[in-house]
């Protein structure tokens, strides 16, 4: 279900008016009276978000807040405040106690709907990845929100002068580390990683153009800036018009210049809040995607990332040698010292190869006891040579067994099969295949274990 | 590198004006004066963006275009077409060539840098979580473009008459499905799932808000369609800012209904084009983490999935069962019948236990032969019953063995330790960890080993 959303008020016309305008804007609105009946909905439902009135029956909507921020499960559902008054203290009050943002009633629709579809992509852009939306499935319950250590905002402006009067006005609200940033400092000069910051908040006065709007969709298109949450600073309260295309272009929020410095402190918090969330999601994500492709008892890149390689390093120009290595007679291993001591070898056999392989070659677990490599750019007789420099790395020094066991001998059969550099483009060629490769290169390995193991041996036919 | 945009241009002055507008947007341009110069850069380094003049004095930019196309390495690369003229027939070929947009000469700076931080933001969205930014990491090189089969285009008009009239137009120039929406249809009703367009154009034309530019954003923050590519349909020309600000909003493009129909075929191509690419690449991150949460052999889930979903339920109030299980002497099928027999008979194991447990349950191939079984709302005596239902499961009937080597009796052995429903919040309770639940089913197990195998033991410690 999408965009399910909780309206909390206790005044019956409240909730059935917004009702109507979250409805007619095809979101999922459901209702609750009371803090007891807006915290039990919360507990029992999955919800996107809550639009939370402070005055509540029986709780305060700040406890509600409080609440809902102290459990794990909601600690991430973003939270509008709606207040029936500006009051700056209550406006404080909703954001310290968690608020991603705070609306005055009444709320102009189109600036609510915008800030609404904001923070619901905001949060799920990631979580698309996960076709099942299972979030376990990423681990992520591992990545539950752990102490909030400071982070760096960057703070641009135009004029300098300005930029050092907001770190000025915000040092004492904020504990986390303030730069002063112009905006092509911002950006970085292309060459030099620009400063990493977590949040910037752009001043938008002039000359900057377009009230800093051009400048934070750069932010957000850029490698090294996209990640960061990006907010603009207004010198009075915008028109609804023009906060609502700042919410749609992604910004983080908007701050007003009139608002006192630490509200303006709070509201960049709260957007620290969420980026440490997507940050800590895009972090299992990648965690993810990295057990996808690596081998967890050796550290090597395991089967699926060889064969994608292989397929990839086939497409360029440059000869490609391949190398399949099998450890001799390594059942006994396991056998005889158990499976630590088994999965101890295969790790000391992979560092090994490795230590004599350069940056550009692969190396990779293809099975239990059998290693892949694969060489771009060497023909046969470099490869040869590599293969036979790896066979003695493994001979000629025991290995130490862990727990006193003492030290074993292992070595490797290798069976090698190379592609020669493609002809000049236009020539008629046939492309060999990675199947045809490896095959070639265990056939050559079969021979090798016939041939009494621990040597090396070269697939011939096409050279004939 | 960020930003590397590959200028072609045979007049010098046309290279160094658009090199010195682009340094000041801090991209980094490169030049190419010729056709071959251009195909030569683009073999050897990795661009994010090509600028390409459609006179020059070797090639003609669209031959440029389409070799660049039909390389597989460069086929999904962001071209945008510079034109001294602003004749349709040169924009319409460009675009039959594979451009991704056409600018006539002298193009506005705001609008082409919006451009362009539009299309690299499209392409690199999703490359984000490659932190290697190695794209064969996550198997893409398989996900190259095969048979592209027709789209969904869905075509959004507040007044049906003039989605049918778009029909009409373009249904001579489409090979895709044309379907005519209204902005109700296109959101969907918040229940049933929406229509599942590739690509919406929405026609702007009043009494749509704000020439279409709220719907898009909504349809981009929404679950079901935020995917899709979007398309402003214009009644005129915009004025560079709010073409601009479309491009910055997500709009994948901007067409003006003066445009021939053939020619807004080609740009909603274009954006089908782009829609697949991130589609192919989506897909392989998908595949990606299922592999890091699936065992290869079984198809169960694997250890890393089964740790983080234990954290998961032990959050939960109610009752955990834990079961172990373990095949009994199994590396004597192994040594035996081999290894493909070996891997046969854990996946029969694994569809066996499957099918006696319900979809809240959770099954995963643990290590080598054993397996662990998460039993959520399960109290002690319940879960044994259903150990004991597995236990019979395998050994009640032989497991046929592959290449006609006859069947096999399996047995395994169970261990099972579980967690009280949790005390009401508030009552002071120490938390069981999952470790301890593990170690505990762990050793329920081995003693089910040491009484004889094929047989279900429980932890009784706590229950002393």
């Amino acid at each position: 279900m999408d965009g399910k959303i909780l309206i909390v008020d206790d005044v019956a016309t409240n909730r059935i008016l917004l009702k109507v305008r979250l409805h007619a804007a095809h979101y999922c609105p459901m209702q609750a009276a009371t803090g007891a009946e807006a915290l039990r909905l919360l507990r029992s439902e999955s919800f996107d978000l809550v639009l939370l009135d402070l005055i509540l029956p029986d709780l305060t909507g700040i406890d509600v807040l409080r609440r809902l921020r102290a459990d794990p499960a909601t600690a991430n559902l973003p939270v509008i405040v709606l207040t029936a008054t500006s009051r700056p203290e209550d406006r404080l009050a909703a954001l310290a106690a968690g608020a991603d943002d705070v609306f005055a009633k009444p709320t102009d629709t189109q600036l609510l709907l915008s800030r609404i579809r904001n923070l619901l992509r905001d949060r799920q852009k990631l979580s698309d990845l996960c076709d099942s939306g299972d979030t376990a499935l990423l681990g992520l319950s591992e990545a539950a929100a752990g102490f909030e250590s400071p982070g760096v905002i960057g703070l641009i402006a135009s004029r300098p002068e300005a930029a050092l009067h907001l770190r000025h006005a915000l040092q004492p609200h904020c504990s986390d580390r303030l730069l002063t940033l112009t905006p092509d400092q911002a950006i970085g000069d292309g060459m030099a990683p620009p400063v990493p910051a977590d949040i910037f908040l752009i001043d938008g006065a002039p000359p900057l153009a377009d009230g800093g709007r051009a400048l934070m969709s750069d932010l957000l298109s850029r490698t090294a800036t996209r990640q960061a949450g990006v907010c603009l600073l207004a010198q009075a309260a915008l028109p609804a018009r023009d906060a609502a295309m700042a919410f749609d272009l992604g910004a983080s929020d908007v701050l007003h210049a009139e608002h006192p410095p630490r509200e303006l402190a709070l509201r960049l918090r709260a957007a620290m809040r969420r980026k440490r969330y997507t940050d800590r999601l895009l972090l299992s994500l990648q965690d993810g995607l990295r057990h996808a492709v690596f081998d967890p008892v050796t550290g090597l890149h395991n089967r699926r990332y060889a064969l994608a390689r292989l397929q990839a390093l086939l497409r360029q120009p440059g000869p490609l040698a391949v190398i399949m290595a099998d450890l001799d007679m390594f059942k006994s291993v396991n056998d005889r010292f158990g499976h630590a001591a088994g999965d101890h070898v295969l790790t000391e056999v992979g560092r090994r190869l490795s230590a004599h392989l350069g940056q550009s070659d692969v190396l990779a677990r293809f099975g239990g006891e059998e290693f892949l490599i694969l060489l771009p750019e060497e023909d046969m007789t470099r490869a040869q040579a590599t293969a036979e420099t790896l066979c003695r790395a493994l001979a000629e020094t025991p290995i130490p067994l862990p727990g006193g066991q003492g030290a074993l001998t292992v070595t490797a059969s290798f069976g090698l099969a190379c592609r020669d550099a493609l002809p000049a483009p236009g020539t008629n060629s046939v492309a060999i295949s990675g199947e045809t490769l490896l095959a070639e290169a265990d056939c050559a390995l079969m021979q090798a274990k016939a041939q009494g193991r621990n040597t090396v041996r070269a697939d011939t036919r096409r050279r004939a």
